[in-house]
């Protein structure tokens, strides 16, 4: 009997090859060719489940948006019952931030998603989706504690939720960029939220 | 008597025509002979002031940065006599996000910079100057605010500046991802500072 090999599994092995090469170079140049090397599986392997590099890059952000979103779900049990909406959002900004080497190769897949946007908007489908997706969420969560007292009445959830995603995105790049160090970028954080905090 | 060549202007020239091109398609496939042609000289000529894309496109970032700080200098005399630092920093935000094709022009450069900077730190130099700079004067002017009752005196003016210039750089990246457009952008932009305001 042949053996049978979990498609979504080897997949998520590709996947996980595409972002060890953006951690150390970023995208730009790698070739099929590249991604099926860094795998250790056979070209033919790679086009077996991805037809072009655009079709496979993709997959990446898919992918990547879910390992957040796990480690999301996986900081906030860590809270152990001192939860709140600011411990939340903590946790949401830390793992979406490049804070070590895994999570800058994942901000790296991004910011070159994000670089395409104009001349491929099909490519950047996937980002937009997630943002959406984020943005929902975050809305809801501030008007929740804005509901149970913890934070201000009076902020407008909807232009906050926009506001945070956005320092979140411009702290990544600062911190890519070189010029903010990651303690620095989640002290910020912290303070922004502590501000948003009920009296 | 052989015609003067104004150098300075002809960098600039050449900038501008780098500009252009990364307002339609982006840097990323752009050669030195595309940038001759857009600009309209030999190939020779840019090769005459730059010796080679790298040092082109430090001189872009280098121009651009100009272009933006003169246009937030003359955005500032439109007020009229009703200077506040957040007038000013409405002004800021307005000169850096991509509201209309010059400044996407302009973001684009500083995105495909950015998302260079791993791989050739030297590029995002420039990029890096710029940032320090800008994080100086913006916690300048929010600590003057704060001394002069315009802003709020429990806020931290360091955390302010890097909190606000995180979120303009994210909001330009959600504009050209397309999740967000210019209006919102600045709605977002101003209510943030409002929040800041001494009640």
């Amino acid at each position: 009997m042949p053996k049978k090999v979990d498609h979504d599994e080897r997949r998520r092995h590709i996947a996980e090859a595409v972002l060890r090469i953006a951690g150390r170079h970023g995208l730009d140049r790698a070739t099929m060719r590249d991604i099926a090397v860094e795998a250790g599986i056979s070209l033919g392997a790679v086009q077996h489940y991805f037809r072009s590099k655009d079709e496979l890059l993709r997959h990446v952000i898919d992918h990547a948006g879910e390992r957040v979103a796990a480690r999301i779900t996986a900081g906030l049990g860590d809270l152990d019952g001192a939860f709140s909406v600011r411990s939340f959002l903590r946790v949401m900004a830390a793992q979406m931030l490049p804070l070590d080497a895994r999570r800058r190769a994942e901000r790296r897949v991004v910011q070159a998603f994000g670089a395409r946007a104009a001349d491929a908007p099909h490519l950047a489908e996937p980002l937009r989706e997630g943002y959406h997706w984020m943005h929902g969420q975050v809305t809801a969560l501030i008007g929740q504690a804005q509901r149970t007292g913890e934070l201000r009445p009076e902020l407008d959830a909807e232009h906050e939720s926009i506001a945070l995603l956005a320092m979140i995105e411009g702290l990544a790049f600062d911190i890519l960029l070189g010029v903010r160090d990651p303690d620095q970028a989640m002290a910020s954080v912290c303070y922004h939220l502590d501000r948003l905090a009920a009296p």
